[in-house]
This record gives structure tokens, sequence and C-alpha cells, in this order.
């Protein structure tokens, strides 16, 4: 039943060739917003204004909130003054904040000059926390009671609250002086007596988080506690708004995506691939390219060094890219799971001690494993020096490899950078290095060739 | 505001040590239920236990709930059937079924004769959906009215149901038959004229999906539509029941997770890696190691042929490392991009093509920027010659190994496999294979070595 954002755009667009402005209409004025918005993506920008002028007025600025921070932007240079006016002025506040920290500061300025003034105090007052703070993503809509009022009175607050549009499957309780006591769902006013006071219903568990906290922090407390919403408070207690379950959905989506990229040595970026120009991709992604490109020339001094160990036993080249890789793809293996797992909280920093004893374990394992399937194919092609040579490497080179994939997110971390930045090509990189070394100093002694 | 799962946990440590039941009770009976199954999860077995039997016996079952399989596994078996018989009577059914599939097949036949015959009929009925379905994950206990209901008769249906425990944000409109015509949200009926019909209320633009579709649509269809919970129909459209966001975004992190191992080359585990054992760590890592071990060794074949052009000019060993890892380094930035973007429903099939001509602008700039840093380090080293080589089979390379990191994940997606198979470890090793071949070849040729 639900439409894909294909077959949207595809219908809309067969509409506007055909000009059908009665059906075209139409469906602008009864598909979900959502799909309106999904449904835009894909047109030409002048088709988009087309159909964004062809909706009713009171959907524009809900579709408007739909789109993406480009698709935004272009919009709002062809509206006009009084067009975009009303469309800032119908945005929920925490999506007005999305959008005035997505723009560029000269469009942030003019589109906050058409703001009405507690539009724009609220505006101002949402944008002085930082990027990635609870701050930024919370709206100020929402719904308190007092302890000492009635249910009915409540109930009274709670439709008014609801006809302005506030949010109101939560209602929170506060104190006189607006500080948050308690957070009852709705269908608990529902249930109770209408003479008896609010109080009654108050459990205190209610879970808040500082305005100044990490947008991370709510999408763990929204996640653990099941929550549709999370108050924020103040250094004082009192409520400045709630984060709710739909904007957090969207930021665990955006972090794990960062966090996907990173992993693969690739820049943060907004917005999709499909839409990313080729100059924004080609920035995102030379900067590790050719950093790694010195960590790889390190690996090649390590073989130049070992130049007449290679020169007397050119077999050893053979098995150099297989010894090295394998050391390095224990390592991404090691890594991916603890960036992971520091990611969703299910590791910590001071659980590092016992997470390298196991390492030790499963990567020992997994080098005897290995160095076991290449022993033979050594000795086969080398003699038994080479194939113990060899299958003594893998052994080394894995526990090594795993050790430096296994550590590296967890020094990351201490030194408060992102432990996602222990991506895979730059721990193959280093297992590299450390594997040619390895590799070359063992076969030296075992094949008892001159040090270098 | 939040306590810590550690916090949490050392207090109950510190009370079951000082013997101090009184306050044990209290916190127990105090705080969240998550927050006491997340103190529970470093106790060691028979303190989980003791806690467990100290908790209030109208929270034992929603604790249980929070607890992950392993542990609700191990306390099953030592609880007596009296308690499981309470603890199942009392689970939501999304939970009940999420235990009852990950026990093992003799456990879930031991609880299920435990159930009573309602609820066996229930657990059957959502067993029977196939793993990893919307079916699966779904709960019975929603809220339902009729279109030519007063809302005065169905704020009393709600309060009924809300009474059961039954989630009530959201309240379904079905026909005499069952048929799904809308979902409602609760304050609409509260603000509603209590003598209006339900069907005033109605917009009939309701999402709701198949139970036998697969999780991740419920996924993509609440983060789509920002629905705290969507609907799931038979092929009739009868309401089967409803999958809440809660659920839903547990969902996500899962498959994030899963992707996110597939990418590191570990296989798919559930659980925590703190908790994981070394050997379950140690099959999940061991299969992809050894086969990237003869992927490798390819590579090594590659190097073997053109022995006579590395023993002519052996200079040429010290870039193989840097340029074959340049290549897998490109094809691991395009193959999480793309992976990301297909998993999230950015980047569809059909945009293969688009997506590629832009990769070849995209690696085509990387290619010649890496080429030129590293064109005067290699004439430095060994001459023009080797200089023009070494920049050129960057270039290659680049352009080559990015192609296949970003068309890999399109084709594993056409194969019905995995588009995270496509792992930065794999990519590698198909790069360093291709890498060798172009190197030694572009090498030989401008180099006039005779061709081996």
């Amino acid at each position: 039943m639900s439409a894909t954002p294909e077959s949207v755009g595809a219908d809309l667009h067969a509409l506007l060739d055909g000009r059908d402005w009665t059906r075209l209409r139409e469906r602008l004025a009864q598909l979900p917003v959502q799909d309106v918005a999904a449904g835009m993506l894909g047109q030409a920008p002048e088709r988009r204004m087309l159909l964004f002028r062809l909706l009713p007025r009171e959907r524009s600025a809900e579709v408007f909130s739909y789109l993406n921070p480009e698709q935004q932007d272009a919009l709002l240079t062809d509206l006009t003054a009084d067009e975009t006016r009303h469309i800032l002025a119908r945005l929920p506040p925490d999506d007005r904040t999305a959008l005035l920290q997505e723009l560029p500061a000269e469009v942030t300025r003019r589109l906050l000059k058409l703001l009405p003034p507690p539009a724009l105090r609220q505006a101002r007052g949402l944008l002085g926390y930082p990027p990635e703070s609870v701050g930024r993503l919370m709206t100020p809509d929402y719904i308190a009671v007092q302890p000492d009022w009635t249910v009915a009175r409540a109930l009274k607050a709670i439709r008014a609250g609801a006809e302005r549009g506030e949010t109101a499957n939560v209602i929170y309780v506060v104190d006189a002086r607006g500080r948050l006591l308690d957070a009852i769902e709705l269908r608990r006013f529902i249930l109770a007596p209408p003479r008896a006071r609010v109080q009654r219903l108050m459990t205190r568990q209610a879970v808040s988080l500082p305005a100044f906290e990490d947008r991370e922090a709510a999408v763990r407390v929204i996640q653990h506690y099941d929550l549709h919403a999370v108050p924020v408070v103040d250094s004082d207690g009192a409520l400045l708004g709630i984060v709710t379950v739909d904007d957090v959905m969207d930021v665990a989506q955006q972090e794990a995506t960062e966090d996907f990229h990173k992993m693969g040595t690739v820049g943060a970026f907004k917005g999709s691939v499909r839409e990313a120009s080729p100059l924004t991709l080609y920035r995102k992604r030379v900067p590790w390219l050719v950093m790694l490109v010195f960590a790889n020339l390190l690996t090649g001094v390590g073989i130049a060094y070992y130049e007449a160990t290679i020169e007397a036993v050119i077999t050893l080249v053979f098995f150099m890219p297989l010894i090295v890789a394998s050391g390095g793809n224990a390592g991404a293996q090691a890594a991916t799971l603890m960036v992971r797992a520091i990611a969703t909280g299910q590791a910590h920093a001071h659980d590092w001690a016992r997470l390298l004893a196991k390492e030790l374990a499963v990567s020992l394992a997994l080098g005897v494993t290995m160095g076991l399937v290449i022993w033979g194919i050594g000795a086969i092609r080398g003699g038994a020096g080479v194939g113990i040579a060899v299958a003594l490497s893998m052994v080394c080179v894995v526990i090594v490899g795993s050790t430096i994939g296994m550590m590296l997110p967890f020094l990351l971390n201490r030194l408060k950078l992102d432990p996602a930045a222990a991506s895979a090509p730059l721990i193959t990189s280093i297992a590299d290095i450390v594997g040619v070394l390895i590799y070359f100093s063992i076969a030296t002694a075992i094949l008892g060739l001159p040090a270098p």
C-alpha cells in the first residue's frame, strides 16, 4: 500500500506532461506530504518549482520540511519574499532550526529577517546551541501541566495545545518555576478520574537530557527507554523543549552513515551520493587516499631494506602480498567489531583490557589456522625453510594486525578522536608496513640469510 | 539524569554485597525497568538470578523482556515452571515472539506448553511468519474502532483497551469484516465533539504493510512517514497487528550493525562483542580470512608471472605495495558509498549507469592527483621511465579499483546477495590482483623489457 518515491515521481511527471492541472492539484492535495516531497526529488528544478506552487497553500510548509537541504535552498532562491515568509512561519521550530543551520550564512540572515518577532527569538535561541547538540534537535511545541491541577483542567490544556498543533502523546508536568517534574503519557489522562490531581498520576521516573549534550545521547536515551520523546532541560532543570523519536531515527541513520563512510575513508557529507556532485565526492575522498600513499611508501622502504633477501630468494615476493594482506584483513575485522561496539554503546573505554585478552586468543587461533593453510603451499613452492618462514610469519602478522585493529579505535576514542577513523584502509596500510618487516625478518633468520 | 548501565550495575552489586535487602528491593521496585535490565547485564549468572527473584512480581516480565537472548535463556533454565508461566503470560506478544524465535527449538516447545490456550494460538500464529518478516515484529495489542461509532463510544473502547495495556497513541478504524480503513491519532479523538461519527475524523491516508514483507520495509515506512506505529494487514486488507517505532529502531540498529560487520568481513551474530565467546568470534571471522588467502595467492601468481621484469628492475617492487594498495583504497571508498546508499534506499538498482558515469569522472580526477604525487618520487628513485610507469599505473589502478568497488555492490544486489558483502578486504584483494597485472604490464611496456 505504500507508494514508492519512483511511482509517485513518475505519476506527477506524467500529469505535468499532460498538463492535467485538475488531477495534479487533486493528487498534490491528497498524497501524504512525505510522498509528495519524495516524488519531487527526482524532478528537474523548474518542474519542482511548478509542483511546489500547485500545492495547496496549507501543505506547502509541510512538504518543504521533507525536502533535502539542497532542494530547500534551490526553492528558496526562486520563491518570493511573501511565499518564503509563509513557509518559514509555518515550519515546525525543529525543522526551521535544521533548515537555518544547513543554509549558507547570508541566506540564513536574510531568512531570519522574514520571521515574525516571536519566531525570530525562538530561532535565535535554538541556533544558540552547539551544532550536533540536543538543543538543535528540540522543538518547544510540547504541552505542560502542573501537579496541583485536576485531570479535567489538564485535559482542557491538552486540548488547547493539541489544537495549536503541539505534540500531545506525552504530557509534561512542571512546577511553578517551569522545572520538569515528570512525563506522563496522554492515555493516562484519559483513563484517570477527571477530578483527580495530576500529581496522583506522577511516577517521577522521567528521563531528561541537558540541551548542550551531544545529539547521540538523545538517540541512546530514546532507544534505551523506548520513548516517544525525551524532554530537554537547562542546568536548573527547567523544561526547554522535547526531542521526538522521528528526529532521533533520522539522526541515528545519519550517524551510522557517517561511521560507515569514515570506515571507508570517505569524509562526512550531507545529502545522498546520488545527488552529490563529482567535485564533492572528489574532495571527500582525496585526502585519505593521498595520506595513505605516504603510508604505503613506507612499506616500499621496508621492502628496499630487505632487497638483498629478496634477490637471494625471489620466491619470497610470491608470498608477500598474501601475508601482508592477511594481517590487514584480520585487523580490519577487529577494527570493525570495535568501532561498531563503541558506537552502539556495547563496548566502553574501560573494557579494553578484557577485549584485548579475547582478541589475542581469537587471533592466535585465526593465525594458526591460516598458517597451516599456507605452510604446505610455501614448502612446495620454496622448500621446507620457506614453508616454515611463511607459516610462522602468517601467525605473527595475523596476531599483530588484529591487535592493532582492535586497539586503534580505543586509542582514537581516548584521544577524543572518532573511533571510526580506524578504517579498513588505514589498518591495512599499517598492517602492510608491519607485515613486510615481520615477514622478511623471520624469513632472513630462518633461511640463514645475511642480515641487511 | 539518565543513569548509565555501569552505575546501576555497580549500585546493585554493592547492595548485594552488603546484603541490604530492604534497599535492594526498593531500588528494584523504583528504577526504570530498562535500567534494572541493563544493571543485571554485567552481573554473574547466580547474582542475576538472585536479583531477578528480588524483583516485584509484576515487574519481572517487563525486566525479562529487556534482557538479551542469552541471558533470557540462562534464566529460563533456572526458573521453576510456575515462574516461567507467569513471565510468559505477561510478556507483550511481540517480545514473546522475539524470545521464542531466539531459543533452541526444544526450549521453545517446552515453553509453548506452558502458555494458556489463547496465548498459545497467538504465539503459534506469530511464529508462522517467516523469520525477519514484519509478521514476527508485530503485536496484536492495538485498539480498533468502527467508522459509524460516535467519538464517545470510540473513547469508551479506547479507555477499555488502554486499561488492558494496549497501545493507544494511534487508533485503527476497521470495517465490520476487520479490514483496515484508517489510522487516527488518539489526540484527534480528544479534540473531536463526542457525538461526531468516527468517519468524520477519517482521512484514509493510512499506510500499511503485508505481514510477509521483509522487516526492513517497516523501518523504511515508519521513518519515511514519521509514524509511531505501522498497521500490518493480510492479503484481504484485514488488520492483523501493529509494529511500533521502538521495535523498528532496534531493527534499524541491528541491520546497520550487520552491514557494518559484513563490510569488515565478519559474519552476522546476535548479541554484543563484549559477550560473544572467543569461539563464536573465531567462527565468524575465519571463513572470509581463509577465502581471501586464496584470492591473495592469485596476486602471488601474478607477481611470479612477472618475475623476469622484477629481476631486471628490482626498484619496481618498491612501488608495488603503494600502487596496488591505492587501487584497493579507492575501491573500498566507492564500495562503502554504494553499500550504504543501497541500504538506506538512496540508490536503486536502476541508478547504476548514472552512478558509474559519475564514478569514472571522480576516479579519473583521483587517479591523476595521486599519479602526480607519485610521479616525482618514481623518477627520483628509478629514473624517468619508472616515474612515468608508476604514475600511469596509478591512474589506471585507481580508476579500475573504483569501478570494481562501485559496481560490485550493484552486482551482488542483482544476484539477490547482500551488497554489504562487497567488503573493503574483498575489494582490496581483487584490486591487488588486478593492480599487479596492470602495474607490471605497463612497466614492462614502458621500460621496453621483454614480455614474460
